[in-house]
């Protein structure tokens, strides 16, 4: 925890100057994570307007030695956002798109444009910015740059990760270091970049970056199908990559219980298929062009169900009815956030083709710590990444249920590493995963990154206690 | 200039044992660089045949503070794998194919397997990995990762950078590094990878990767263009992604000179198209299933036509008219090295949009300060990237062209600034622009790199005097 003088706050509101300065009631929703999870706590919440305010207000921050936790959009679901006696440097008035350009496929903009912002810009020029999370309405460019967002269109497009051609960032010394390249290919020393990208806030404040942008695809499919074992979907989802040359947009896999779980507390959603079945899939692919999509999806799925991968299945005949299809998908975070059980949430990933092994190691696993227990097992089989969730036993102590999360959560990490799996595939590690992080890495790659932050934030002044 | 005492040399020779030294004959080729532009130095050449090994010797040669080269296939085209009085460590006997999964779209190798092996073991899996390079048959993975490889698929698949998940390194301190990730989500800490990764091995001994793989394509359309103007390039390209939904595999630039370099020092190649232009392009798409293609190029290119962004074109009725159109593209650098000019090489890279303008005016400054000098500009317009290359006047004096040759490469960089570009868009730094790169970045950029090594490498044993 840190210890800043109340005569220190009050020189770095100076500098800072009024129009930054955040208070009271502007100042409570920035402090408190949005799941009322963690409350954060700062002697000073701050927004600058631009870069070079950044750099100043971080320049002063280095030579008093006063910590500084950088957040975007307050989305975060792993606690990387929340100061704790820090002070609070909020990027919502870096607000500006820089530059489109749609020949060059690149969008530069600042820290704090939020995520649809970003798609909106881009489909007003033609083009297409392909990341797509929940909290897309009020997630920004900086937040979901330093936690390398993923979501549903990993499969096609990449990880943030891979959308980021160049940024800026202000180092921890208040060093402003443009990088804002557009090139596709530039070899010129070490790719900095990929440091802050995922890097949490902890080696920097990110205040600008240049992304790519793709094609807008004219014509989309959207299938549901059901599958006779979540072992099918890895060779359906081979086949659907062999067949559909690259078009292949989503491939997201729900249990029975997931399907179930959703129609429950949302009873007005219509069931897609009659047939029930312990896996679904909801596939999309995307094309340049009308019209070849539909030939692909039909001979893809009577391929599928001659070679028995899938049982059943419905093709969206328009816009609606695909997104009614997406909706069922969609809902799975909400149906559980309305179920009366406390719901332990694993965002893990293994090898695809550990995906079937895993969910019967790890069902097993859980049933046995906890008989009773429903997982509900979701997300972005492409990828290999699983939002394993838990419910506790229907009817059961919700009490007993919370006290054991961590325990349970443990558990299915345990699985997770016995199938050379992450144990953060999607949210990063923030506070929630800090202490567990040095057990599931080797020793070594934990010194390097220790090397890294030590390099680069000597008095530990970025973001501290998150991550490392 | 290394001081390595013969002591020390006697105790590594012995350290690494019989079969990983290379004396001789044997050491001789791999001291030369290819071109014969550099003589390397070295009192020893090991090539170790396990990673365990070069972690053995590098902990030797840390606690010896012995500097230390590696080297892969001896391909690069800026220095970097020469040592100047440092152990020559070769990779060529990490030579395994640890792992394929094609499920799991993944390729685990060693980094002495050839490029072309890491290609047809794919394609014996039925899968593809695109990189594809001219020095495919004998650079190898540790080096092409290293270097962060480009080549003509790029547009489609991405750098090297892009394909690779998990990398197995030995630090400059002997410690092994087992980052071995096969996830396509995992957000578990700093990206570490992307240090090493275009690191030049000056960071590390990169001894093993897991790569990604693709699904083969089934079919192929390669279609040669005459154009107006380069500018008609950039729209055709935008149109061209538009249209073919990802599809797009190659767009190649060729200048009116470069094409009559080639068909002239290769008189056997037709030349593929009767109508002369300023610019030709060779289009290449690829797609999962036969047939769609063939409607795709013809719809495009009649559209193109119209919108008066070609003037002719031909379209490869097979494999072999394809290959046909392909050779002409490969020989640019053949017809180069048959002129009895000195030829300068500007490996470099702009934005898209910028690409016109760049040309005409770094073909300005070049014939301002040499009238008569013959531009060979071609490559991955795709990328930005171009290959723009300068003979000297026909006839002319080649010793006075040769002495003037870092002031046109000066010169050509200069208006490459002028247009946010890069002077080493695939081939990187080495020894050949360790001094101009602090000059075209920032000096933060260089401070950081700076410090990156100092941490990582503080006795400076890897690979020095390259990059930084």
């Amino acid at each position: 925890m840190a210890d800043i003088s109340p005569s220190t706050v009050a020189d770095l509101k100076h500098l800072a100057g009024e129009k930054a300065v955040v208070d009271g009631t502007d100042a409570a929703p920035l402090l408190t994570e949005w799941r009322g999870r963690w409350k954060g706590k700062a002697p000073l919440v701050l927004a600058p307007g631009s870069a070079d305010e950044v750099a100043a207000i971080m320049a002063f921050c280095h030579a008093n030695r006063v910590p500084v936790v950088p957040q975007g959009g307050n989305t975060g679901l792993v606690g990387g956002q929340v100061p704790q006696g820090d002070v609070l440097l909020s990027t919502t008035r870096l607000s500006a798109i820089r530059d489109v350009d749609p020949e060059g496929f690149t969008l530069s903009a600042e820290a704090g444009v939020p995520l649809q912002t970003l798609q909106e810009t881009a489909a007003a020029h033609g083009r297409l910015f392909p990341l797509s999370i929940g909290s897309e309405g009020s997630c920004r460019l900086g937040g979901i740059l330093s936690t390398n967002a993923g979501g549903v269109h990993v499969i096609r497009y990449g990880n943030m990760r891979d959308l980021v051609l160049g940024i800026e960032v202000v180092l921890p010394d208040g060093r402003l270091w443009s990088g804002m390249n557009r090139l596709r290919k530039n070899n010129t020393g070490y790719d900095l970049k990929h440091l802050f990208i995922g890097g949490e806030g902890t080696l920097g404040i990110v205040t600008a970056a240049v992304l790519r942008l793709f094609p807008q695809p004219v014509d989309r499919a959207t299938a549901f199908l059901a599958l006779p074992s979540p072992a099918a979907a890895v060779d359906l989802l081979s086949f659907a990559q062999e067949r559909s040359g690259g078009a292949l947009s989503a491939f997201e896999l729900m249990t029975d219980r997931t399907v179930d779980l959703i129609l429950h507390h949302f009873p007005d959603l219509p069931r897609p298929l009659d047939t029930t079945a312990p896996a679904y899939v909801l596939l999309e692919f995307e094309a340049g062009r009308k019209g070849e999509l539909t030939t692909l999806v039909h001979s893809l799925l009577s391929d599928a169900l001659e070679r028995s991968w899938i049982i059943d299945g419905t093709v969206a005949q328009n816009t609606r009815q695909a997104e009614g299809l997406w909706s069922l998908r969609h809902r799975a975070s909400e149906a559980m956030k309305k179920d009366p059980s406390f719901c332990v949430k694993c965002d893990i990933s293994v090898p695809i083709r550990a995906v079937p092994p895993f969910l019967e190691a790890a069902d097993r696993a859980v049933d046995q710590a906890v008989p009773g227990a429903r997982v509900i097992a979701f997300g972005h089989m492409g990828d290999g990444n699983i939002h394993y969730d838990i419910l506790g036993p229907e009817g059961g102590d919700d009490k007993v249920w919370r006290a054991r999360a961590g325990e349970i959560e443990h558990l299915v990490h345990d699985v997770v590493a016995a199938h050379e799996g992450s144990i953060s595939a999607e949210h990063g590690i923030g506070l929630l995963k800090r202490e567990e992080l040095p057990t599931r890495k080797p020793d070594t790659e934990i010194d390097l990154m220790r090397t890294i932050k030590a390099a680069l934030d000597p008095h530990g002044l970025m973001n501290p206690g998150k991550l490392l």
